[in-house]
């Protein structure tokens, strides 16, 4: 099985996106123009997610005192990378989406005082639909010819503090960002084939 | 400013993976081959997970008889479309991904016990970095010509005890796959704006 074969995807876009993107820990000089993070944000925001949700935020960390508060919570390991990224991105998730749902979801508004009473339900749907949403947030930064460096490794409540406070946002993920430089740390780690991720029945 | 301007993707790739990609309900005919599946899962796996843990796992519902009894467990309102997609994808994510670190993580295999002891924390892994996985599966239907209906409305339960007894194994997102007809039921839902979901500091 040839997969290029099966796709409708040039191969050059499934290079980019999928094949041979890989997470970056090093990058070539230049700026990040606001209308890239725009255009990022277009795509992003195309993901489906259950009810239109829509619970991603994110934080454009550009500013040097914006990053250093950042990296102050970020894990030993993380932190030179976050240093050193040409933007960082940080993706929280809003456990108060169901206030929005007058205009994102208006065939559903009358679920609004179910959700409302009910913090756990809305907190699990945020989590569940922004990961969704981060996986588009990836693709989107890399055909925006930007790689993407995802990293758990924080102290969320530190960040929260820092960026998300007065609200119900919760930070899951940072995201370095910038232009390849073609330098891989490490060969890709193993994939699990077909058969060892999936049935058919 | 105009996204495609941003972008190293070509257009034609840009709408079929994003901007004219829509939620799926009603399909074209046609047979959806293994050598599709696999390609699909071929780009998906390329995926970045935490410690590349990789907790998705896919069931292919094929046959006659697994469908009836997958539609057992949808609510009501999304039984028909499970009926009538040519194909449909059962996503679970595996909680007890860490059997697996000496292959797919061998230089963190050290905390396998540290994991082993805390299933919380593997579950909370689990299925935050499955729906990042199921953003990029949704992606690589696409880019194979398919349009995915993901839905969240069934008894993940019921669906557990069919298709995932005797393992770790929770269903959490549904996916209804085959190739657009063209027909959308409604308009695309609003997607906030840039400035209602990010903000630069």
């Amino acid at each position: 099985m040839n997969v290029q074969d099966e796709l409708i995807l040039d191969a050059q876009a499934t290079d980019v996106l999928f094949l041979e993107a890989r997470t970056a820990n090093s990058w070539a000089d230049g700026e990040i123009s606001e209308q890239t993070l725009q255009a990022i944000y277009a795509l992003t925001r195309m993901a489906p997610t259950a009810m239109n949700t829509q619970p991603l935020r994110i934080s454009w960390i550009r500013s040097a005192e914006a990053r250093a508060r950042l990296v102050a919570h970020m894990s030993e390991g993380n932190q030179a990378k976050t240093l050193t990224a040409p933007l960082v991105a940080v993706l929280s998730y809003d456990t108060d989406w169901h206030e929005l749902m007058p205009t994102t979801a208006p065939h559903a508004a009358g679920m609004i005082p179910t959700f409302a009473a009910n913090h756990a339900l809305r907190q699990g749907m945020a989590a569940n639909n922004a990961h969704i949403q981060a996986g588009f947030f990836i693709m989107a930064a890399r055909a925006a010819g930007l790689a993407a460096g995802p990293m758990g490794g924080f102290d969320a409540s530190g960040i929260d503090a820092e960026f998300n406070s007065g609200t119900q946002r919760k930070a899951f993920l940072v995201v370095n960002l910038g232009r390849p430089n073609g330098i891989v740390d490490r060969d890709r780690l193993h994939r699990l084939e077909f058969d060892a991720a999936t049935q058919t029945l």
